[in-house]
């Protein structure tokens, strides 16, 4: 039986993604003109529940025009999981449960729902919070769009169209210079990014995490291009490729620190073939700007159907888009999964059909 | 069993739609670097197999470049119907069945195979001519994403972001003036991009030829939304909507022209309302402009997917997207049905779930 | 002397206009941060002046984020002006002179200057009031770039950027269809827009308010380059244009209503070369949106200077832009000179250089 | 006397820069439709005039579409000064004299003027080249913006759009994470594009070649924003920007190769201030993709100004921008004067009142 909603909070946690507005303003338009309901925001992720002073109250008018933001309204800068939260005292970290003040402040901030926007350590806690009592309800968020539960993320998207239009400018510089540019984007255990965005640039290597390289056969197939004549390539990395074990001069790759796998492999490569070789590390530009129009209407989709969750007592849930419909699953089965690039699906097998390499021997 | 494939024709007709040149591009170099082909580009649709001097070889050199580029590398201005073709002779108007000559000038062109990108006229005499023995294949091309037979096709998604960045636009200016802003959108039959692109930009009325409405309920509505405090609205209407039999005094409508529909929901707006209304027509440069990543990648695994379906032998069909795959369909099956918005879909349910108006009295 | 400055006041009326809110930060920054002044903003331009709660402090916090924002933080819907103040009283029209209760607002808002940002109508009350002893300073605000005092204002380079983004997009559709393309573009008295957009999306006829054009040299033109082989055309024009005296039937023009001159001239083109035309009316998506890179620098250079002059106790004095240093004029000389558009000045004799057509016998 | 001039030749060497294409079609279209010459691109620089074979006849169908088009129609590669030619011969590099050989080619080809497109060290050659007596006459090239003869150069626009979209983006990831964002844009010697796009993003820090400053004072600064609530900061680093003698533990920095400055600074920060730092490298993709529509629009006055100055006789001369107005300058004059930012300046000035840091002690 669906349970009696007066109030609903809306968190959410973890890194920045475009959508998150448009997630918000779909659950609260929903609830307030749908339902009657009210909306309150809390701050923080979850640290928003163990204090009660972080909350913001959202109404239609509070929320307007913030569909077409990237960011968020609401502060996502949590420090941890409630269940074991790190505090300093005394010069000592002290780890402390405060899951049960989380169900506690719930009832003092009058809400009969929530629902927790977030990748997979926001949804596992979403998950263990509900198991608590806690009435919940899931939104994935994951610019790497790399969450099984769910074909694809919003913001996703929008990384892809700062990648690719990155790529392009590239293509336009490297024609008249004949160099090899290498082009670092997001992805640390997924290359979704790397290979929508290497598709849609026309790149002519990509990097993934999901496809063992060595730069050796990388080099060999930049020889060949070159001598067709194409005077330039187009190397697209994935931050979290796996170096292959050693480095040109047979020494091991040191580990890479963020933004400077690229740099990695462009020495790599200038070593091998000497070449020019120029990097370009997007880093957070992928998660910041307007959402695109995909994205914000798989994100309004995403905050309404959560809030029918809500209504219909679904709770423990996760909202998600399966064959194109907006569904849910239930948490348990949503956390911990990850989606990896197959190396033999039907998109890989398509770039390499019109002649992209993966730096394998495939 | 597989035929023996040595070259292959590729055409285009109709509209402009952003992606026709991701779909050659692909097509392309899956024959070249997949198969060892030839690909002979044939210039103005069915045109170019009624003459044979409409063609031009397609190398991987020669279409280099072309993935993010608008409009196409070959001529789409087919004047007709090669089965029912229209000449004038002695200021008559004469029609002429030409389809044999197609067949027979695709053997002095040595063409083992055609693909064919279009949209229903296109396909339909694809069909067709897959009937009387040519071996085809084709690739639905509608800016307006109306052909059932896929779920989405390349180009709208382009369209979406130039519709949904000129209602971002038009808000900041309505904010600061309290005006009803008219925007008049693609979609003849289908509201598919007025939907979409109303979601997006967070429009308040969406106008669509799938739901009936009336001035006086859109009127209604908006009214209300001024008596809230809010002091201004935006409309968007999609250029195929059925317009209520009478306008405001009680005469009929006249019959729109092309790019006129705006301008007379508009004034009908403005006669009833007394508030200022200003209109803006995107037309053509919907269709216009880079293709985005999400149509360049459809494109690209739509051109590849359709030499693979040369290979295999299997003509008469056409290539398509279900459940995020890339299928194929038969073009009897493909042609003729079109896909229109469903006003008690999820999206629908959706936008009024968010207070979105759609002029009816649902 | 300098003044001794505690406060100040912000306004802004008139059409919205990107870089708006880049000004005001500008301006609330130095006054804070340079002069530890406090800011006011006054919604609804000089109506803020006349009622006294109109008013919302200012403060670094409270405009954080607004640089790359369209549209303006403060309300621009001013009724008129105060020296002759239209108000309904028992069902009549009657003026009044408000100019007093402005000044004597300042004293009980405790402003002891103001920063009025707008257009010709805006900037000349300003001066008014300023003679009657408000120590006011003016900011330059007008999208059609057709004030002489300064060179060029912020917004327009924004309002460039739409309109050569919309031409570009007609050109890859113009390309494959053989068409004549019409889009009209904003500027009612002065045609910056259209020449500036036209030469940089490269049209080739732009029909201007200040050079007299007829339908029928233009037709001539569009045949004589369809007679070398072009196919397509693109015709730019400012919505102001004068139209001829007659259509090509003979008859009188109508007097076209906003939006409408784009369609008259298309269907007068149409009438003579039986060409398929077809019209975009790009509207107030022109003012919309983020201001670019170059909008938002002069923007934040005026809102600067405005800040400067206060300090310095120039008043009655407007920022402007001189062979690219920042200076001021006095609000006297600055008001009423409009900067057309010189049909034989150096940026028409560049479009001329390369073939563009004016519509006239030149 | 103006010389009578039948063909010419067009050349453009050094690196990519928005707005090639625009120069070229400009001059191409005032050449033959203002002129009536014939008009020859010479490709790889100056190399296309020490061999013959090297050249391609420039059209007005020829050069269609490539307004809107980043990169250069012809080839830039230029291996290097035609006075001073580096060749291999026997293993040893041996230097050769080939200006002759220029000038004796000019006449092969029939080219009785030349236009030269390029940088500091294109512009050089031209002068010498012109000394020899080949009449010739230059185009500024630099997306720096750093000659100093010229107010501003094409390009430049463009790499500011890119530079400032995403300080954009990376604002609205920084604003929900509390981070310090730090990202080095182009510069070598000249900071034009750091503090423009600082400005127009609103930056927090800017770093310039042209101001000395330390790791110390900007980590001051940062915490003393931190101190006011502000939990991020922007840091824009020219690439060229002069490191501080020494890291924060008193060692020398390491000489930064190309794209690594930003990382060092980067480093420091987070040492000095410990707190997450984030590194985006833009790179190349700030030379690439459509120009601005101020690009364009320089870019053909520009060409149709070169064409002006070869019709009038006035060889030796570069094509200039003088307050808004297309000038010329000797190119005695022009080459080897770099124009750097002004410490004093009045936009470092507008800067600091808004309360931007340069790291310096000001």
């Amino acid at each position: 039986m669906a349970p009696t909603i007066r109030t609903i909070g809306i968190s959410n946690g973890g890194g920045d993604c475009p959508g998150l507005n448009a997630v918000i303003r779909g659950a609260v338009r929903a609830s307030i003109l749908g339902h009657g309901w009210r909306v309150v925001g809390i701050n923080d992720g979850f640290d928003g529940l163990i204090w009660t002073d972080r909350t913001v109250p959202l109404t239609v008018e509070s929320i307007a025009g913030i569909l077409p933001r990237g960011g968020t309204i609401l502060g996502t800068t949590n420090r941890g999981n409630p269940f074991r939260y790190e505090i300093e005292e005394n010069g000592k970290k002290v780890i402390h449960d405060y899951s049960l003040i989380c169900l506690e402040n719930m009832r003092k901030l009058e809400l009969d729902a929530m629902i927790a926007i977030g990748g997979d350590g926001t949804l596992t806690i979403a998950r263990d919070l509900g198991k608590l009592g806690i009435p919940i309800v899931g939104v994935p968020k994951t610019i790497d769009n790399d969450l099984s539960a769910t074909e694809v993320t919003f913001g996703f998207d929008t990384a892809l169209h700062v990648a690719t239009d990155a790529i392009d400018r590239l293509h336009t510089t490297a024609e008249s210079h004949g160099r090899v540019m290498v082009i670092e984007v997001m992805g640390r255990d997924a290359g979704w990014i790397a290979l929508h965005s290497g598709i849609a640039g026309g790149a002519d290597v990509i990097l993934l995490p999901e496809i063992p390289f060595t730069i050796e056969t990388v080099c060999e197939y930049l020889r060949k291009r070159a001598a067709t004549g194409k005077k330039f390539s187009m190397v697209v990395v994935a931050e979290g490729v796996k170096l292959p074990p050693l480095d040109p001069f047979g020494k091991p790759f040191p580990a890479p620190r963020p933004g400077q796998v690229g740099f990695l492999i462009g020495d790599a490569i200038h070593t091998l073939l000497k070449k020019d070789v120029r990097v370009t590390v997007l880093g957070h530009i992928q998660r910041g700007g307007s959402p695109s129009p995909f994205d914000r209407i798989l994100a309004t989709r995403f905050g309404v159907e959560a809030v029918e969750l809500i209504a219909r007592g679904e709770f423990g849930r996760m909202v998600c888009l399966r064959a194109g419909e907006i569904e849910s699953v239930s948490l348990d089965e949503a956390v911990g999964e990850t989606r990896l690039v197959d190396p033999q699906g039907s998109l890989v097998r398509t770039a390499r059909a019109i002649g992209m390499n993966f730096g394998d021997y495939a």
